[in-house]
């Protein structure tokens, strides 16, 4: 039986970091709706950031994108959020949005773009070091729209050779999260598009290169927690891109489409021994119609939830049904924890934790939200594209 | 036996209507790629759709999209497009980029909203009446991202409601072309996400209301075909909006990722009796990353070709062979059609019609991109956003 | 707020039909498992039917399966079921395991074959005179493999012709039930693949004419709920076929692959007045692996508790959240029922029907899997060839 | 430029292996349809290759399937082969169909039976030394239906201690292929769902493990020849399972339902260098409706036909095309090979083998149909599970 105390303890220990861009504006090709009282610097995103933790208690690192999050001066950054209580967390490089890149960055026919490409990978690892970063998320939105657009094997000679050269850099306790996606921005290859090409590279390069699984970045009816569980074992399970989605990469709040999966994906995080420090556990959503605020603590707890159910499940009772294959049994056993109502204890942890039970409750009175409205005005709201 | 000579009469006057957004700048919501020479104007649009219709002989008319095109003189904008040997086609509404229409637009919970998007829609028809276009397109990217966010069915009555009101506001000669959409931009429901659906609103309101099937707008694996079959038999296929995928709304060039399935559809608008001026062929895509205008060429080449395939189809073997259940004939007889090399035959329709036999070929000859890359520089550049 | 004791008693009387087939044997293409203690008649099937109500107090009616389970005396077949406190619910049709069907049945392209499959439909009724049955649920299998095989078209023809047929031959209180499903066994075409197809018949037929909605019989990432809601508004929603899956027509027990969804769809039914004897909520599932009895008494307690999640919604406030437009305030509203342990509420309501609050223990404990293990030694067991 | 007299000594010396089983009956989960002249034994399935390859010229070898095809003197069957024309090909071991395997096989949590399973593939490897088969194919059933049915990673655990004896056992010459699938007949997960996991454990076991590629075995939307580019790269692509789909694993003839896709997948296979006796092309089709030797006569034109195309791309055009990032020019190259009527010249190689060259018109008007309809009357008739 496992005993509460001791799931109550894992999940005070949690730690969900949280994506300074899910703070800006984002929203869909047809339309990005600007929303009152976004940031319009780094620091407010801290700022904003530093209110999700202090609600929840369990996010206490905020990943970085650069450009979106470029400042001159990284190591007053990373004072910055630790006055408030943070540190920064994954630097995520971009190589997209470069007028340069419509045909790849690293994957790219022409070397000159891969070497600019290439060249802000490196920025980003100069800058984990001046922010004390562990890891550098690496997705590249490279790849072709039409058959014969370019050579699929000649990209793949490229992206190791780029990959090389940032794993070459890395300091002694950096490491290399590489992201694969199954689509978009390109709709017809992807050069990274699913787990088995990230694995393949990860393991050429060395320990330090791990894959990190977006949630919705797989092809339809794709068993995720089948993935964690085979990475885990490989040790090549780096960390995990939180969101959800109905349908592609729609980035919905993690746990609101099918809270079973999210259980189901953090069951096979604890039983294959990934639930610590070693994965890295983030949002990376986008929050186009929602006040973002409260969505990404709703999403904070998402996660909570499914995790105090999976270090819910009794895992000796489940072991035993499985022994001898009594499907009905041990599936029942998981059942049984995805079934229990986790709320109040996690009401309870929260209340050792010194903090409000109701996160998003306490979130609404603390007048935040109309504080930034108020103060945030003029200025050039934070976006996917800034 | 089809006579070759009536294949070549259907297409010599084929119409395939090219859409004025897609010479325009598009993206994906990472990034919009600018490309030199894009028009600035809804004149300049034109100017680039006569170029294609005067290398393929069969785009003769231009949908608008209204505010992108917006011009304080649309029976000017119509002169202007008869000029150039085209005229103006279908209208296409826009109530998806106000701020008002964060939570949608016809079926937003606020009748406010409601009323600025009908009211929209009305103007619509305003504008056909100037521009003299038959037919209003209609898709709303009315939806929701989360369960519980509106209520499923109170969205279906607003959304009656509304299109009731513009079908009473159609003239004589006018339709209402009811597009549906799987998905995107919203994210959990959409408010017409499928054929049956859109079939559903247009059977209550009449027989102006038809449906237009857009090849990029269903769910993974559905049988585009079959569907343009059953909208024949029962009167209800309005268009087309043509484009292809891969994935979900990638808005490829149309034949560009399966062209069998172009075929295929192009087959059944023959056999079902809809080839000809009541369906409306229309292009809807984006050349992000290609240049737009002989992709449009290419893509009005490719439905050019499957529809030669389709007309090959040796219908008398082929219904011999069914009748008689002989699965591999039949199938054999389409085949037959498909792997046949059709470009010479198409080669020779564009000769008789007095036009160059490569009409990509004749558009690089022109020079007209580099005076258009030349000659549109400053200014605003057409996308989707202007 | 809605009052518990309301939800009880709409809980309570609740009713959902189990189907005979669920309790032989089944299996994939590649392999059938026997059990041990599989009915080897449609009383033996009965008889394990009757358990399952006896447990869980909301099973009262049993679907049967021409010709699976023909017998010479249907009243003593339902007399038989009578006197275990069940009564025969849905009549299903099978024109599809004779040699006569490979290309189709009411589809076929030979009028003799079309002749004989409707002939076996109005036996079906002849059935339903005989059993007190009220519904007949057609499913075809008709469809072709590939492109060119036969005519989508005519095939709609032959199909529309049947079910005139049909319908003309339907009692007073008799309705037919018309199913579609996206794929399987036929890979290319069906000729009733999607709900738009089969509302289309159904409204030409008239009132008696309603839709089933199959959970499994969907693309992938189809919204079930939003097909239901739309089909009440319709007036046609006839019933559900209840499974689930993860992957195409899994046929695994409801609930079991996406509870979240079959919450998501009981809200809709509840939402929108479909909870009532109208709609027919049967169960059509294959255990192929697990132990069946439990298995069906395991689905028929998730149904029930994502009905009582259902039912537990609170609509005033969600409705004042969704009309102020507040995303998160109205998901939250939804999830806080969905989230809600409802078993100790379930073990209530049994023990107030006098039942034990544990169904699975109880039959577990019955001996009931045991005697007929004994007891059914010998004889051909039934499976879904016969 | 490509030379034409290349491209033909290419597809002369094209080797297409055909299964034992596609000669066999063969059907859904819902119906086998019988067909007249089926074989009834191993030796009348080699009857019927031999009729493919005397027609076809490029399908000497014939793979088996154990136990459907155990006999008593495999050598003595691979003789019987040699007379007419053949050799047998890849041993494909099957681990499904006992009702000991209900469970999985080399995955199964009890020992025994996994120790049952693997007997069968060392058997495997026996009949291999018999035959001279260089290739075992190895496809597992494995896989669980339920959520907690069984423990994914100790199913991965099994599976590894399994491939490594199988892998030990294996002689100088013989290679092991492990092939992976999406889904079913398992419908939660499969132990090997996908191409990342089945190159994982070749890696580990070495150089003479490689990953077979099924056409029909993967997500919807999948990019194919992305995974056979990669595969090449790794130098871990194997062979091929050729067949076709629009849905699932539909087992369609290869090239029915999207001939674009084989074309591309060939191309890749011709650009990796993959053209050559080292990967294995081999048909895994069900031809449940359509009469079964034309339809592998037909699928074998289907490989053909695609692979002239593959062999015709400009490849020094398509890499200028590339390196200039010109996207429809790149395009383009492809498309003219695709686009190219090969039927011609396939017609004239077959001739300079000395064939007819229609070879679906050949066998018809050989009377090979007619005589085994004639000749194998009585008997069981050869299907999946014999």
């Amino acid at each position: 039986m496992t005993a509460v105390s001791a799931v109550k303890a894992a999940l005070r220990k949690q730690a969900i970091e949280t994506p300074s861009w899910a703070y800006g504006n984002s929203g869909t090709r047809f339309k990005v709706f600007a929303q009152p009282g976004v940031p319009r610097t780094p620091r407010e995103k801290l700022d904003d950031a530093a209110r999700v933790h202090a609600h929840t208690g369990v996010a206490p690192t905020v990943a970085l994108h650069i450009p979106w999050d470029r400042v001159d001066d990284y190591a007053g950054l990373a004072r910055y959020a630790k006055e408030r209580g943070l540190s920064l967390g994954a630097i995520n490089s971009n190589v997209f949005q470069d007028d340069d890149y419509r045909l790849g960055s690293v994957c790219h026919p022409d070397a000159a773009v891969r070497r600019k490409a290439l060249d802000h990978l490196l920025e980003c690892v100069d800058i984990m070091d001046a922010t004390g970063s562990r890891d550098l998320k690496l997705w590249f939105a490279d790849g072709t729209n039409y058959p014969g657009q370019d050579d699929i094997r000649a990209r793949q000679e490229r992206l190791a050779e780029a990959l090389a050269a940032v794993y070459e850099r890395l300091g002694g306790g950096q490491r290399m999260l590489l992201e694969y996606k199954f689509f978009e921005p390109a709709f017809y290859t992807t050069d990274v598009p699913d787990w088995g090409t990230a694995y393949a590279h990860c393991l050429r390069l060395g320990e330090k290169a791990q894959v990190v699984v977006d949630t919705g970045h797989h092809a339809p009816g794709t068993n995720i927690e089948f993935i964690v569980a085979v990475l885990l074992r490989e040790g090549k399970l780096g960390g995990f891109d939180f969101n959800s989605r109905f349908y592609a990469d729609d980035d919905l709040m993690v746990g609101s489409a099918d809270p079973f999966q999210l259980f189901r994906i953090m069951y096979e995080v604890v039983r294959g021994g990934g639930y610590g420090p070693r994965t890295a556990f983030m949002l990376d959503q986008c929050h186009n119609i929602e006040a973002k605020i409260p969505a990404i603590i709703r999403s904070v707890m998402n996660v909570q939830e499914a995790t105090a159910k999976a270090l819910l499940v009794d895992r000796e009772a489940l072991s035993a049904a499985q022994a001898c294959g009594d499907v009905l049994a041990a599936n029942a056993v998981l059942m049984d924890a995805y079934n229990t109502d986790v709320r109040p204890l996690l009401a309870e942890v929260r209340e050792e934790m010194g903090l409000d039970p109701d996160p998003v409750a306490a979130y609404h009175r603390s007048g935040w939200a109309e504080r930034i409205t108020e103060d945030r005005k003029g200025g050039r709201q934070a976006g996917w594209g800034a």
